[in-house]
């Protein structure tokens, strides 16, 4: 039987836990930071500051889990462990790639937008 | 002085608040929303089940505060207040369509590579 079409926009759709995940903000960072190749775990810590050891973990495997990334234990000792895009994977890096750079080139406009925002700040606002 | 570009994987940078806006779920749903134009609050949290009152509102008042979208207050009783998206929301929101058709097609994917994992799930994930 063929199944019902997602829709993010009804709740009760199990998309909105894909969305979830893909909308996270280390979720963007490590699908791009695997843009140009595998990456070893403790580079991708390094590269992607302010992740914690804990988050990074959780991220790489939902994003394997679901069909993201591929893990790549070489089995050699000490141990060596890198993540790769898979196919899915690098068609939704190619999405998150132009958001990071919407947002790197857009970014001055939306904080002089807040900043300004922030002087004119309208009763609503301050109520709110 | 010209400010230094934004870097999103430098968790000092500002611009990684403007990732969690964006990244959230409610601001690609209102995004999304208002792709054919201008649509009343009413009709939006009618549109994007699950939305409490309390979110739609802060999204919209953050969306609006970064300069993506404009709140039209058309001064009636009982109030009618529409949001529409800014020139620089309409940016945005091409690519935020485009990543919820990316969800949209390829959920189906990602659904079967979760279930074949917890199906298949090895000592190391169960031991995570």
């Amino acid at each position: 039987m063929p199944q019902p079409r997602a829709d993010l926009f009804n709740e009760t759709c199990p998309s909105r836990g894909v969305l979830e995940l893909i909308g996270g903000k280390w979720s963007l960072l490590i699908l791009c930071s695997l843009r140009d190749g595998p990456v070893r775990t403790g580079a991708l810590k390094r590269h992607i500051s302010g992740i914690s050891q804990k988050m990074l973990t959780q991220t790489l495997r939902e994003l394997e889990r679901h069909g993201l990334l591929e893990r790549i234990d070489h089995g050699e000792v000490p141990p060596r462990v890198d993540y790769r895009l898979t196919r899915l994977g690098r068609s939704l890096q190619t999405l998150m790639s132009g958001l990071e750079r919407w947002i790197v080139e857009h970014y001055p406009r939306m904080r002089d937008a807040a900043a300004k925002s922030a002087v004119t700040e309208s009763p609503r606002a301050l109520r709110g």
